[in-house]
């Protein structure tokens, strides 16, 4: 019986890593062996803490390190996932970083599977085929309209159909200065390219800010205002999407299913987007992605570090056709270019395939990776817990 | 101008900490000093993930340790402590831990700022006086229904008029056993004993399985059902609340105001139970309070660990006569006994009072809570990132 023999966690991180809103600038690499398969995943964010939530002593027992659930577990199917997964959310109920932990492990295990199957992971979620997708080119707004123009227009030059700006300045000054980016994106992107907004939940929960830059968005044909408040507040959702002709997207803060499904049913979201490498990975996603198509509601990746990442988040909708819309990082930083040896290069029209290979069909380049490698022990009670290890 | 100077994490943990549902077994504390003066709190759950998310290095401008928010802060008054909240709920919105790392600073900084201003913390929250609270003697099933009855008498016989059972094997084998148990329970308590029932999420969101309970729990007057499900399946809560004549609790796994909320309006509980240690603070605690007298709900504490937390806990609703039930952590382990010099004991008829003193009144132990300390050293990027220093 194939049994999960172990999981190590690789912190990478760029030499210097600054206060902008840009997600490739580290990454947690998790390797899983199992039956002398590798499989490989990502977690999002704070690689430090989620590797402490692997290893940490227990605190009792609905806090239990995640690593407790996960080693020398059956890894045969499917259905071991799903077991994992549930063990985990009662015996790590306690330990609020859980979530994020597992889902680089859970992306892994899924990878190793598709292995084991000979299959690419998008058929063991039970497609039959995948679709295309278009990809956004995903980027911060400059700090000054003008910068915000040139960004749209090199976008656009290199022929990308839907481009996203987000955070940035826009919230934090005010009104006029805001709808001086907008309209510079416009202009940049010119009149047929989709424009994609997202304020990361600068408005918190005031919905009278939110729904003073509207007319703004929808005359410069916004697609959709992108996490206007905290994830969880759900009434202001509801509120300004009432008041809203351009859609309202949302979803990465998600870190399980429930959170996700209340964006759509009480925050009245037309784009519920989750980050696998946060919501508990490519199992919670798919899910999600079923929930929105019951819903009439559309499904789109959140990703903003590597293509082991974006290869994991195209998974769960890769057999939606009409959900067509994906995230793809525009310009990040060489970490998350350089940590895989393969990409997912956009076609001749644009767009970008999951691949029909094995598992996630993502190789990492463990040389190249190394050199990102941050050195990371961690010791309590007289033992180490964490040391990293060597990548190549 | 008063200043956050210093924030020290103190680890401390029982030798042996076993999988049993007691939330005594380790606590992480906290110390700030600020002008001259020095504030304590506690943090639930996981010390090692705590503290590395007070710690860790940045990921990006979304992904910062909880550290960054507090470290030189201005401390002159409670609005300072919803600033660097509002602060860290952006600046740390990507890294799922920092709540819970944050609720133990916060608790400190309220001890700190009521040593400023030489009152209690329940008077810088606005009341004028506080109520005594009624505790319950919360406690585990006995894992067998025979040792459930011998729970329940030892409680009784030591003059608790309410009592509550969780966890253990309830939920966990079949109906016939859980009714057993809850038929005990009652047994052992007497007719006019308080019976309240926690089953710690075991039903994950499934309401059959929780609806078939409800008769029992009715027969034996149970006053709530307390976290049937998950904390976020509210639809789940919702469609039990509908079914059942017992009133439903929860909300411990609330990490912030929003999950608090839904619960009340969505979930339609009777009892909204935060535990401080966790949601943030006393401050989000608070909200809930005034949310919950708004609605018609009875805020209840969530609190299984140390009077330091005790104190905490009982801040926020300490001026709301009538919301009198209060979780009292009745056979705790040694250490969650033993870090603080003072109690709040029980007064002859049974109720305790919130302390009338500076802070939270409460005084830490130092030279006890050495003997629990545990040595943690985090080392990342070539640094130091945190060394557990003496306390005593």
């Amino acid at each position: 019986m194939r049994r999960i023999e172990a999981v190590d966690f690789y912190y990478l991180s760029m030499p210097e890593v600054t206060t902008e809103g840009d997600g490739s600038q580290d990454a947690l690499l998790v390797r899983v062996m199992a039956g002398g398969l590798e499989g490989w995943g990502e977690c999002e964010a704070s690689p430090l803490v989620s590797i402490a939530a692997f290893v940490c002593p227990m605190s009792h027992g609905a806090c239990r390190p995640v690593g407790a659930s996960v080693l020398g577990q059956k890894l045969e199917e499917p259905e071991d996932i799903y077991r994992i997964a549930a063990q985990i959310e009662l015996d790590s109920m306690d330990l609020l970083q859980a979530p994020h932990t597992w889902s680089g492990v859970e992306i892994a295990l899924w990878d190793l599977l598709g292995k084991a199957y000979q299959e690419p992971v998008w058929k063991l979620l039970g497609y039959r085929e995948s679709f295309r997708k278009l990809p956004y080119a995903s980027q911060l707004f400059g700090d000054t309209p003008a910068q915000t123009y040139q960004q749209a227009n090199r976008a656009k030059e290199q022929n990308f159909r839907a481009v996203k700006f987000g955070w940035g300045p826009v919230g934090r000054s005010n009104l006029k200065t805001d709808v001086e980016h907008f309209s510079a994106a416009r202009e940049g992107l010119g009149k047929d390219c989709l424009l994609l907004v997202d304020v990361g939940q600068i408005f918190g929960n005031d919905v009278a800010a939110a729904v003073a830059r509207i007319p703004a968005l929808e005359q410069t044909g916004a697609v959709w205002l992108e996490e206007p408040f905290h994830t969880s507040a759900l009434d202001a959702y509801a509120s300004l999407s009432r008041q809203s002709k351009v859609k309202l997207a949302g979803g990465e803060g998600a870190h399980n299913f429930f959170m996700a499904q209340h964006l759509i049913d009480l925050g009245h979201v037309g784009y519920i987007q989750v980050d696998c490498g946060r919501i508990g990975g490519i199992g919670p996603a798919k899910r999600v992605a079923d929930y929105a198509v019951s819903k009439g509601v559309t499904f789109v990746n959140h990703t903003f570090t590597s293509h082991l990442a974006l290869s994991a988040s195209l998974q769960p909708f890769a057999g939606l056709r009409s959900h067509e819309i994906c995230e793809y990082p525009f310009a990040p930083k060489l970490l998350a270019r350089e940590i895989t040896s393969n990409h997912l290069e956009r076609d001749r029209e644009g767009y970008v395939s999951v691949p029909d290979a094995l598992g996630l069909g993502i190789v990492v380049d463990t040389k190249a990776a190394s050199r990102y490698l941050v050195e990371v022990e961690i010791k309590a009670k007289g033992k180490v817990l964490f040391k990293s290890g060597d990548l190549a």
